[in-house]
């Protein structure tokens, strides 16, 4: 059932087989799947994650290539609630291990808000990430362009920029390399340092052989209108002529409720097993939080692949249950 | 494009970079991406597969839970030709190894058959299973209630048999054990072996201790009507009243064509890496040949990993696009 304010005081006294932090993809596909297992399990969403902002999911086999991100999360969240699992609209500030549980503390409420405390065997932290966007003082004017044809997934969006002029915006320059793997897509590739650090003469040179220009000053705004983002102004005024963009400029990810917690990792990737079980037993993580293709399929996957797991292990410790009045006649 | 007979001359010349074997699930997701990185593909489909007997789909997220099977492969082949992947109905007899290429014989027609042959640089199997089904004298029977209430898959199923008195029919011993997992959902379970084969004394012990009566005579008809069983008939004219059943008799795997190739098996299960790829460099496996749960959610995340693998492999012994025209200038 749907839990908010008036109704989850019910709730506190429960103690859930998971707890899911993120609706997204990955927390919904698990908590279908843990609920069809017969398992109890509570969605906490903060909103507004990485596929609510997809205008087109693309390539999900099953939904329409122009279902926006936002749509299927829809569907996932009627789908979880027809099959039982509870769900609220939160964020999750902290998990704390207390052994044989966690506690799960729960900002309620942007005004008047409330803080529960809930409680569960498991967590799967589905939280993912969202992607980090150029700073600039009007940032209405990013999101303007951001998801529409200013990209922030190649995999996703490469086709979308085929053979376009595309500017690819970066603010390190490891994230420079991204030009050689967009050039599969698109040759005519402007490289955008913002002016937030040095480009090394090493890869000036590699730049100019490739024929890629790099700008290195501060940006002014995006052009266009109607979403088509169309170029770029820069802070001395050089305007420059684009088609598309790629935002290269890494991601924030949404664990912090989890670091009192120690869990191994690969840079800010948690490291998962092949059932998506973190180095803590009764913790998992799916989709973007963990190493891997940041798809919604490998999340969808990845919430299969948790919840099965945890149903093994809830499944091996609990007493089998016997045909008893078979018994009786024996 | 659709491919048949008719049009099929005209991509005999062709090398395809993947054929993939299979169009399943996994196999469109596969196409989908491939068609989104640039990659021509073509899906062969045999037709009748796994997902195509699915009468609901319960547990993939996106879609609606009584979507059937068939529905969803629809869907994901109107969504794979959008993006220009050829597609083709036939039978995939052989496929070798010329060493760049693969050579792929297929058949096509079931009267008045074709054997065209196809290559391609990579080979994505994709080809799935089949669940072995009692055999009665009238098959018809068996197919009235299999994929309705009478379940192949307690992954995908097993909330439906909740408390529910339901058969378990197995063609081995090993397989009895699958009621000490499905008893998670019923304690009512009655096994039958259809009289193919011993049962051990430990066995018939340790069923006796759980309370699931053991039938051990051939089956003669289900009972039910509209696709509802409700019991079996067995030789002896027995009758055990169901309410729901699990055929857990193994499957037999759609890849003959690749018995010409050595690959690494375990079980009948291909062996792949975390991005699908078998033993052989340039051969992949999705979803039910491989190792893993057999679900439509992995084998659309197998989709997408062998996807990509196969673009990283090509784009990287590819050479780079350059923007030429700044290469003139300066």
């Amino acid at each position: 059932m749907k839990l908010s304010k008036k109704n989850l005081e019910a709730k506190l006294d429960q103690v859930y087989d998971v707890i899911i932090v993120g609706g997204g993809a990955g927390g919904l596909s698990a908590a279908i799947y843990l609920q069809r297992y017969r398992l109890s399990c509570l969605v906490i969403e903060k909103g507004r994650g990485r596929s609510f902002w997809m205008q087109d999911l693309r390539n999900y086999l099953g939904v329409d290539s122009h279902l926006p991100g936002r749509d299927l999360l829809k569907q996932g969240q009627t789908h979880a609630l027809e099959v039982g699992a509870d769900y609220l609209m939160g964020f999750v500030e902290e998990v704390k291990d207390e052994g044989e549980t966690f506690k799960v503390r729960v900002k309620v409420g942007k005004q008047e808000s409330v803080y529960p405390e809930f409680r569960s065997k498991y967590v799967i932290a589905a939280s993912g990430i969202i992607d980090n966007l150029p700073k600039l003082e009007n940032m209405q004017n990013v999101f303007d362009y951001a998801g529409h044809n200013l990209h922030v997934c190649m995999i996703c969006d490469g086709l979308d920029m085929e053979d376009k002029k595309a500017g690819l915006f970066v603010n390190k320059e490891g994230a420079i390399g991204t030009a050689f793997v967009m050039n599969w897509f698109t040759p005519y590739i402007s490289v955008f340092t913002q002016g937030l650090f040095e480009v090394s003469d090493a890869m000036k040179a590699k730049l100019a052989d490739h024929g890629y220009p790099l700008y290195e000053q501060p940006l002014k705004e995006f052009l266009g209108h109607n979403h088509e983002m169309s170029g770029v102004v820069l802070a001395d005024g050089t305007q420059v002529e684009l088609e598309t963009g790629l935002i290269a400029m890494g991601s924030h990810y949404f664990s912090e409720y989890l670091n009192g917690i120690e869990l191994e990792r690969d840079g800010q990737d948690l490291i998962t097993d092949n059932m998506c079980r973190t180095s803590h037993p009764r913790i998992f993580a799916l989709g973007d939080l963990k190493k891997g293709l940041n798809q919604v399929s490998i999340a969808v996957a990845d919430g299969t692949l948790a919840a099965t797991q945890i149903w093994r292990d809830i499944r091996r410790a609990s007493e089998p249950r016997l045909w008893v009045e078979n018994l009786k006649k024996g």
